[in-house]
């Protein structure tokens, strides 16, 4: 019943791991009373690092890929908790639309959307595919690497304008698996009658990672209240600048104080815990993007200053060519696991406020200092079978699952409570009760 | 993926099973319609029996034992189904109180209490078992087969007689896993600032398996309109007899006349479904009972006349001592299933709204129309992995497994509406809105 991946991380259990676990009942209990006044995104996956001493959230996704990545037997979790999500925002849905991203469709993503089509057709609705492309002017099929094939259609506004579908399919739930790092298009504003899931101000178009990471700030401090530890065990230190042009080299002092601030207090906090051989660096990132890019490395803020004009150019453009102004500075996590030699970092998906799974992500050629999330990247499923919900502590030792894994649904969920904040104060018609 | 018990039916989908496949999001969907207006028990099994030209319930478990038979694997989906339920009833818990059956523990039922303590501290409560039993006046631990220990402990009313719990232990919800066949103690009378779930009335101190089935009726009637199917197909017929003594030989009549009646109702759907062959027969049992205690197989009311002293003696009498007044004739709906060539019939576990898992329950010296749920009888998990939830009809056949089970998590769930209606309709303290 363990995975085998328990053996990436198979000694005693750490500090943090060890206080999370004695403070089970009380984490879910709080995670329970939280949920009752705030609302869990409709799915989220999270990107945790692990350093041994501290281990954090550095990159939550509302807009969550690799569905197919986890461990098929842990299927009907995901099912389960859509079902319950669906009940929440749907229950009397015949019909999901789901909006998947189909610019440059790989085998890899379709797989991911056919398993997304699939849990939610065991939910029992009808589930087709909309496309924001406007090359898709009638239904094309897309073969899976299975053999299956998957039609995406054009999508319709309604005759009065009010309802979005396709042709002869209206849904009561619209899912975005798009990201909208392109913008928001005309054609999913407006949307009333209807559930838009995420909502459009998840999307990179109006996100910024700042503002998750302003949030996750206040729900660690709760958090590290409630089981009493540094609330820095469980957050990376963060920062951000706007108003960076890296071409024309414009904004770099910001970048730069911010870099040398953050180093500091990255070395008073290894000071304070004993860690003295320990190097502080911090990533530096688009606070709007995702899927890797524009990502670098920072030891020194004075390397800001040695850039190349090649490392330039990759932090000034991230995907789909939308050029990176606001930059956010984010305390380095090293990653202590390796699966098979190689340096991993475990993912960890939710659907509603369920851990439904999760993933080791795998990169043979990255240090550990390095992000993983890049090209030659590789999935390994974690078998949550017996981890993704609570350690069993009353049970004699090896008679349960150690349950190492619960501890990442815990983190995982607290990157989850702060999305769901996040999403409230950036909502730019929020709703008044 | 295909649990290996596929086997015990594995030829093609019979035309209910058929109907119920093509149906499923017009199924799912009146599920989460029905689920606004009803809440589901708490927890619950079916028993079903399949006998390929019908599949029906012919026990509905409020106080389903035997959750350690069912697959380990598939554990998280009892935890996260819990975790909906505790949500819903006490958001801000820390404590669950569970009432187990003490009189006489078994090895096996002391697996089952554990397991489902295990369920209910994976979903971060603190679980403690109390005990109805007078005999326990202090802590008393019990040894499970695996070696950890289980500790009962004396019910304790809170000083203002308001509350129920234990010494030390204030418990917002309070689980009973004791059917009340002997009587709703005391103790367990007005408790109203606490959860008690299921309530009283659902023991079989007051509830009568009739009114179930009469519930069961309904909710058949809408759900073969819903699909266009006989309601007969997923309902055993059946009547009630009321002040009947088997030791005294009074009320007799009625019982005789009802099997008549149920006997020449059967013979008719035979008939009209062109099953000459099959010879009708009912089962006889105590409407408010279970354990398999005092039930027979009848094929003519003839056979009343000629009842043993040694039969009567075993039909007066059911668990604990009760004498058996309310009769229930239901329909004889033979199982085509075998495990290894026992006869076998499928039961299947809910926890709220959601199919957790189940089993086949066995019994190699029964016969296919014969009660199975006796001593000898043996359970078999199902593997319900691809099967708890909902199949996929569009995936390319051979792709999929082919979700057998589903249609078993559909009938199972007509029980548990029901059931709910029959709590309802039952509640002798209704709340009004």
């Amino acid at each position: 019943m363990v995975p085998h991946l328990v053996t990436a991380q198979s000694g005693p259990l750490l500090d943090l791991e060890k206080k999370i676990l004695e403070a089970t009942p009380a984490i879910e209990r709080w995670f329970r009373m939280s949920w009752q006044e705030h609302t869990p995104p409709f799915y989220c996956s999270v990107d945790l690092r692990n350093a041994g001493y501290k281990l954090a959230p550095v990159d939550t996704n509302l807009f969550p890929g690799s569905f197919n990545n986890l461990a098929t037997e842990m299927l009907p979790l995901s099912v389960q908790a859509a079902m319950a999500a669906i009940d929440k925002y749907c229950p009397d849905a015949r019909n999901l639309l789901l909006i998947p991203e189909m610019n440059h469709p790989n085998p890899d993503y379709l797989a991911h959307v056919s398993r997304l089509m699939q849990i939610f057709r065991q939910t029992g609705l009808h589930v087709r595919l909309g496309s924001l492309s406007p090359e898709i002017t009638q239904p094309t099929p897309l073969a899976l690497p299975d053999g299956n094939m998957l039609v995406v259609e054009p999508l319709v506004r309604s005759a009065n304008g009010r309802r979005l579908g396709l042709a002869d399919f209206d849904p009561c739930t619209i899912l975005l698996n798009n990201d909208l790092s392109s913008g928001i298009p005309a054609i999913l504003e407006n949307i009333h009658e209807q559930s838009l899931l995420p909502p459009v101000h998840a999307g990179w178009a109006l996100r910024r990672k700042s503002n998750h990471f302003d949030a996750y700030d206040e729900v660690a401090k709760k958090f590290g209240k409630l089981i009493d530890v540094d609330p820095w065990m469980v957050n990376p230190l963060h920062a951000r600048c706007g108003e960076v042009d890296f071409e024309a080299a414009n904004g770099l002092e910001c970048l730069s104080d911010n870099v040398t601030m953050l180093l500091a207090k990255i070395k008073k906090k290894y000071k304070e815990y004993g860690m003295k051989e320990m190097k502080p660096f911090v990533i530096v990132k688009p606070d709007a993007g995702t899927h890797g890019r524009g990502i670098i490395t920072i030891r020194d803020a004075n390397e800001l200053k040695d850039l190349s004009q090649k490392q330039r150019d990759k932090l000034a453009v991230m995907k789909n060519g939308v050029a990176v102004h606001d930059v956010i500075i984010q305390e380095g996590v090293p990653t202590v696991e390796t699966v098979n030699g190689a340096v991993a970092e475990p993912v960890v998906y939710m659907i509603d406020r369920y851990v439904v799974g999760g993933f080791y992500r795998v990169h043979a050629e990255r240090g550990i200092d390095q992000n993983l999330n890049a090209p030659g990247s590789k999935h390994v499923p974690l078998a949550f079978a017996q981890q993704h919900a609570v350690p069993d502590l009353k049970a004699k030792p090896g008679t349960a699952a150690p349950n190492r894994f619960y501890v990442y649904g815990v983190v995982a969920r607290l990157a989850l409570l702060a999305a769901s904040l996040e999403m409230e104060r950036t909502d730019p018609n929020p709703e008044v009760y």
